[in-house]
């Protein structure tokens, strides 16, 4: 599809923007990889600590960089039919679903095996929260944008409460993420904490990294100016559309 | 001032809304007190740990409940001069700054008075950089918002980032609260937190009405249909101001 010309201008500092949310993103599963690699022995599959290990990785890299990267599909591939762009955002939730689920599944069968009890902690409590409703927001999701039937109006008024949960979610998986490096660190280094040991210093700056990560995702998905515009042949398809199914006047022409 | 016709249509839940903020934000302070009098022992000045609770009670108001009510008055006051709504914005978060800094000086004089090292937590770092952020945007703001030199163009320019980094910081403040309840019970009550023990159910429940606050307050803030209009006289006048100082043209005729 050609380039939409109402959208070539004021996008400026988008793409430095994007390369930041890049660099940010991958610098944490980097961060967390070397962390669980290096400092607490590296992985595997057993029942010990190694399992564990599985959880924080598997955690950042679909509930953080994941879902970021998915969140972001609508501002960088701005040239393709909304339609793709909408697959691409469903089909890279997955991945980070299934990402997530395997780091749930190794943090459970890491308590099971050493007998540590379940689901007492605010980090539990905010994590367990988070994928459940990820994964209604994503069910949700699927059945009101890529399914046919529903209507143009329906759309429009789910729309803003998605991209709101989406965005609050995100930021919940973050805030989650900080809560599970403290409480790992304070199991695990004690009291060298307190003396900015190596390991230590790595994981506050990983959070740091973290929270850098979801300023700008979250910066570039809500300026104004760097909205997805609708090209005017989708608006005259999708007023079609709305025409055919009902005759509510939507909220707006912009999409998400 | 009269209500403008404009803001009346589709404000609809928007007391309800703000009913909810309150009765979380509210309900937090008082869990906080409840937690810090009741299960910890109560507050005092003196260099032991009844000083380190007053740090969690003051950090919850100011940085918390008076920020997020004082970013909620542009959504509250909406029949007022556009001035008097900043002036009160500003005084609020004035403050909620001297709070913050009663309860930054009490966690410094317990760690002091006790020979605990200081600054070396996850939680430690983001709240220092909140609190430094916040004192920044709080200058920044007031000398471009408040002081009448400042070109219309520029407030402009400046309006989007203050509102983004303002919600940002208020977000970080609670993921930051969020790390100190997880810091307070590992160090407290140690191994009955996994026994599920009352302290630690409060204090978990604390960390997810203290969500709920940050959620509402967003929603409220971001809702396209709540934000701000300003009225035609303030327009007018704004319009006369801008042509006084120069001739570029502003991004938007709406407020923050």
């Amino acid at each position: 599809m050609e380039s939409n010309p109402l959208e070539e201008h004021s996008l400026g500092l988008l793409p430095w923007f994007i390369a930041a949310t890049q660099i940010l993103g991958l610098a944490a599963v980097v961060m967390t990889g070397v962390w669980m690699g290096y400092y607490e022995g590296g992985f595997a599959w057993d029942g010990t600590s190694l399992e564990f290990n599985v959880h924080p990785l598997c955690m950042v890299i679909g509930m953080v960089f994941l879902y970021g990267d998915s969140i972001l599909v609508y501002r960088v591939f701005r040239n393709e039919s909304k339609t793709t762009v909408k697959i691409l955002h469903a089909a890279i939730h997955l991945v980070a679903l299934v990402a997530t689920i395997v780091g749930l599944v190794a943090v459970f069968g890491f308590h099971s095996a050493q007998n540590i009890p379940d689901m007492y902690s605010l980090h539990s409590w905010c994590g367990l929260i988070s994928i459940i409703l990820f994964c209604i927001q994503w069910v949700v999701g699927l059945i009101f944008f890529l399914f046919p039937g529903v209507s143009y109006s329906l759309r429009a008024c789910y729309r803003p409460l998605h991209v709101y949960f989406g965005l609050g979610l995100f930021i919940l998986a973050i805030g989650t993420s900080l809560l599970g490096i403290t409480e790992k660190l304070l199991f695990s280094i004690g009291s060298t904490y307190s003396k900015f040991a190596a390991e230590g210093v790595l994981a506050n700056v990983l959070g740091l990294v973290l929270i850098g990560f979801g300023l700008t995702v979250g910066y570039v998905v809500t300026r104004s100016e760097w909205k997805w515009i609708t090209s005017p042949e989708e608006e005259a398809l999708s007023m079609h559309f709305k025409t055919l199914t009902e005759r509510d006047s939507p909220d707006s022409p912009q999409g998400s």
